[in-house]
C-alpha cells in the first residue's frame, strides 16, 4: 500500500493563446517554474485550470504534455468530472496512458444527484478508473457535497485514494481527517490556501492551492513549517499567504476574480500567457495595472 | 421575417438501452407519438433529455436520427448547452448539417458568470450559431439566470429567436412577454407545465413541458384552449395536467423524480426503454408498479 | 360556515412620523383611501407593513387605530408573526380585543423548523387564536414554506380560514387551490400583484397587493375583471400593474426597493409620511426624485 | 482602553419549565457548573439561548437573574439582537440596569440589509447603546453578513468591542483576526466549537462553544493550549471536542438538534430541565436514550 500525498500540489492554471489553443511554451515554463519550487505534484484541469471550460481535445492535448514535461518528476493528478459518466471514463483512460499518476473527480455538476444516487455514481466510476481517484468536493460550483457518510463507504473502494476539499467549511474538513485514519495510503488535501495552515496543524495532508502557481515556494514553505508543528513560523507565512490572497484575488468584482487574478498574475511574471476560456475574459486595463501594483508590494516583481 | 415558434414543443427524454447506446426503435416510437400527438416541434438535449449526461458521439447519433426521422414535419431543437464554448459551437454546427431547425442554450453551468461576463458569453455564442438561437432560462440547475436587461440587449441580435424560461418565476415570465414584443419573430415558452395554461393566457407563445413525452395530445388542447381563450376548457385541462404532474413526478423523493418518472412511464406505454444515463438510474420496484397504477388512473394505460 | 375572504386586501405600510411614532392623521387617509378604492378588507402588520420591525407598542396602537377607523366596514387581518410564540399570541389576543377579524401568520423566521416541527407548531398556535387564522407562505423571508402536506393537514383545523401565498411559487399556489376546494370557507390569496391575475383567472380568491396602496382602483377592477372571467379586460388591467410595479419597485437597488417606492409614493401623494424603521431608510433624493416623475407618467400625480 | 476578552465564553441555553417560565434553580444550576469550570463569561440570550423564541419578559428576567447570580465574578454578555431597533435598544438598557458587561447583535433577521443599510442600522444602534456591544455574525440564521468593510468602518465606533463569528467561514475569520489587529480592545471569538482550536491558534481569541454548556472544563482546557501553543496537547483535546459535537448534535435528524441535544444532555447530567420553546420540542425517547448513552460513552455520566 503506497504512501498518501502530500505538500503542495498546485491546480496549474491552463495556459491557453486562444479558447481552443494551448500556450505550449507557457505551459512548460509554469511546469518548471512549479517543480522548481518544490512542490509535491501537479494538478491539472481543476477548477483553478478552467477544466469544464475546454474542449475535449484540448484537454487531451494539455495531460499529454504536462506527462511528458514532467517527465515523473513529481505525480501529476488529472481532473476528470464531468456531467458525461463516459466523457470522465474516456478522460481518465486517456491519462493513465499518457503517464498521469491519479485522477480526481467532482461530482457531475448539471443534476445534483441525491446521496443514494450520488453513491452508486461513484462505486460505479471507480469501477472503471485506471488509475487512483480523489473525490473533489465543490459544493459551490457543483451544488452537492460529498457526505461524510459516502466518504466512509469508499474506504472501502481501493480505487479511492483521499480526498480535496474546497468547500471552505472546516467542521467537514476535520471529520474527513477522522475518516481517512482508516486508510493509511488516504490524502486529504484541502482547496483554498487561506485554510492550509489550520488543515495541515490540525492533521492534514496538504494543500491544493491556487496562489501557489505565482509563488510556490512560499506555499511550500509554508505547509513545511506546519508539518513541523513550527506555529510561530506557519503563522507568519499563513500571513503572507493571506496577504497575496487578499491582494490577488480582489481585483475583479466577480466570483472569476480569483482564477483571472492568478493568470494576470503569471502573465506579468512572464511565465504565460492570461487568455481565458469563456465564460470569462481575461483582465485588460486597469485591473491589469492593479495586479502588477500588486505583484510588486508583494516582492513578486520590480 | 419569420414567425414566432408557438404550441407545445415536447423536451424528449432521450431512450437509452445502457449509457452510450440509443434505443433507435423506441425514438423513432417517441417521435411517431409526439408528432401524432400534435405538437409543434420537437426539442433534444434539454434537460428531461438528460443532455449533460450523454457522451457527445451520441449525442451526435441523437440529433442525426431525430431529424432524419422527423423529416421536416415539425422544427428540431437541439439542446447545446455547454460548459465548454468550443464544445457548444461543435454541437450547433453538427445540428445545422443534420437538419435541426433551432439550437436552444443555457448558461453553461460549472462557473456562475456574471452578468456582464454572460452578456459577452452570449455575443459571442450567437455570432458563431449556424441557425436561430434560444436562450433557455434554468436558474435551479445552471445557478444563474439571463437577467432581463440581457434578454433586453439580445433583442439585436438576429440570431436569436426567444427564450424558454423554467424559471419557475412567472413574475420573470410576465417581463420577458414585455421585452419580446418588440420583437415580432421572438417566441417565449415557458418549461414548467403547471405554468403553461397561464402564461398562454397571458401572451406566452407556448410551452416545452416533460409531460407532453406522456400525453402530447392533452398538452396540445390545452395550448390550444388558452390560446384561443377559452377560460373554461383551460382550467378543465389544467386541472388534467396538475393531475398528471401531481401523481408521475412524486414517486420518487429525488430531484430527478421527474425524468425517471417519465421515462418510467414512456416505457409502460410500450414506447421506449427506461435506461437512463449516470448519475440517474432508472425507477425499479416498487416504484415501478407505483407509476403503473397512477397511469391507469390517469386512463393512459387499462 | 363563513364564506371565504376574496378580492384585493392591500397590505398596508405603517405611516411612520419615526422609528417609533405613528403618523395618525396619515393612517387615518391611507384607511380611507383605500376602502374608497373598493377593497375588500385591510390587513396591517405584513412585510409591506414592516411588522417585525416595529416595537409591539407601536404594534398594538396601530391594531387599534386601525380598527377604531376602518370600524366595521371591512375585514382587518393583522400579522402575528413572531419567533416567540407568546408574543404571537399576545399580539393575537389584543387583536381581537381591538376588533379586528382574523389574524395571519407566517413561519417563524429565526429558527427555521423542520415539517415536523412546523406541523406541531401550527397546532399548538392555532389551539391559542382567539380569531381565524390564515397562514402566510413567504420563504424569501422566513427561509420555510408551508409544505402542501401540512396545509393539507390544517384542513382539519378548523381555526385556520385559508392561506396567503408570496413564494412566487404559482406550481404551489395551484396546489393550494386543489387542497382548498375541500374547505367552502377556506380563501386563497396571493401575494405578488404580477400574479394575481393568472391566480384569479385559475381559481384563486385574490390579492394581498402591495401596489393597492397606491392606486386600489386598479387592482380591484383586475380582481373584477379576472373574477368575471373577462380575458382581454384582465390582460389590459395586468400590463397596467407590471408597469407599476416595473417603475416604482426598481428605483432603488436593493431587495427594500419595493416598500421604499411604496411608501415613497404615497407620500408624494399626500397620503402619509414615509419615515420606515430600520435597517431601512425612506428614499432621499434623487430617488424621490425618480419615483415622483413615474407617479408622473403612470397619471397618479399631475 | 480594556483588554480584550478571551477565553471559553459559553453561550448558555435557557432553562425552562414551560415556554414562558424560567426554571430558576436549574438556571443557577447551569451558572455554578459552568463558573466553576473555569470559563471567561456567560453569554445569554443567544442561538443557543433560544433568545429569538422567548417572550421578552422572560428575556429581561432571564437577564436580571443571571446577573444577580453571577454577581460580577465573570463578564455577562447579552444578546440583544431584535428584528425591532426598538426592542433591541430597551433590552440593552435592561442589560445595562440588571449589571450586564456586554451586548451581542446579530443583523436583525427578517428583512435583509444591503451593506450600506446594515452600515447605517449599526452606526445608529451602538450610538444607543449602554454597554460595548459585541458583533455576532451568524449568516445561517440571518441571512446576511457583516461584510469585511463594515467591521472595518466599526474600528472607528468606540462602543463596538468585537466580533462573534458563526459563519463556518475560516476564511472570513481570519480576515477579522487582520482587522482586529488596529483595535486593542477588540475580541475575535468563534463560534462553532470545532474551529475554537485552529481559531486560537492563528490568532483569535476564544470561543462561544455551545458544547462547554455540558463539559465547560474540556473547553477550557482546549483553549488554554492553544493559546499557550500547545500544539499536540491542542490536538487531542480538539479531538476530544469533535468526539462530543460528533455524537450529541447528530441524534435528531433537523438542524435543531444541537440545541436539542445540548439541552437533553444538561438534563441527564441534572442541572437544567430541558423543555424548550416553539418551534422545537425537547427530545422524548428514543432520541433521549440514545443521548444518554452516548454521555457515558463520553465520561460525562456513568
Amino acid at each position: 500500500m503506497s504512501q498518501p500525498l502530500s505538500g503542495i500540489i498546485p491546480p496549474l492554471v491552463t495556459p491557453l493563446r486562444d479558447r481552443d489553443t494551448l500556450d505550449c511554451a507557457g505551459l512548460e515554463r509554469l511546469i518548471e517554474h512549479l517543480i522548481g519550487g518544490g512542490v509535491s505534484g501537479l494538478f491539472i484541469l481543476g477548477t483553478t485550470g478552467e477544466g469544464p471550460s475546454l474542449s475535449y481535445r484540448l484537454r487531451r492535448e494539455l495531460i499529454e504534455r504536462t506527462c511528458k514535461q514532467t517527465a515523473g518528476r513529481v505525480p501529476v493528478l488529472v481532473g476528470i468530472t464531468d456531467t458525461s459518466f463516459t466523457e470522465s471514463v474516456n478522460l481518465a483512460k486517456h491519462s493513465a496512458e499518457a503517464g498521469a499518476t491519479h485522477v480526481v473527480t467532482a461530482p457531475p455538476y448539471y443534476f445534483p444527484a441525491a446521496p443514494p444516487e450520488m453513491q452508486e455514481y461513484i462505486q460505479d466510476l471507480v469501477a472503471e478508473m485506471p488509475l487512483p481517484m480523489f473525490l473533489y468536493n465543490m459544493p459551490g460550483l457543483t451544488k452537492v457535497s460529498f457526505e461524510i457518510d459516502l466518504v466512509r463507504r469508499a474506504l472501502d473502494m481501493p480505487g479511492v485514494c483521499g480526498v480535496k476539499d474546497s468547500s471552505c467549511d472546516m467542521i467537514y474538513f476535520h471529520r474527513l481527517i477522522e475518516v481517512a485514519k482508516q486508510r493509511a495510503d488516504w490524502s486529504v488535501l484541502v482547496g483554498p490556501e487561506e485554510l492550509t495552515a489550520e488543515a495541515v496543524l490540525l492533521g492534514g495532508h496538504g494543500g491544493i492551492n491556487g496562489g501557489a502557481n505565482l509563488n510556490p515556494r512560499l506555499y511550500v514553505e509554508m505547509y513545511q513549517a506546519a508539518a513541523a508543528q513550527d506555529l510561530k513560523r506557519t503563522r507568519e507565512l499563513h500571513a503572507q499567504v493571506m496577504q497575496l490572497a487578499g491582494s490577488i484575488y480582489t481585483v475583479g468584482r466577480h466570483k472569476s476574480a480569483i482564477i483571472k487574478g492568478i493568470k494576470c498574475g503569471l502573465s506579468l511574471l512572464g511565465i504565460c500567457e492570461d487568455h481565458m476560456a469563456e465564460p470569462f475574459q481575461r483582465f485588460r486595463e486597469p485591473e491589469r495595472a492593479m495586479i502588477r501594483e500588486r505583484l510588486v508590494k508583494l516582492g513578486l516583481i520590480s
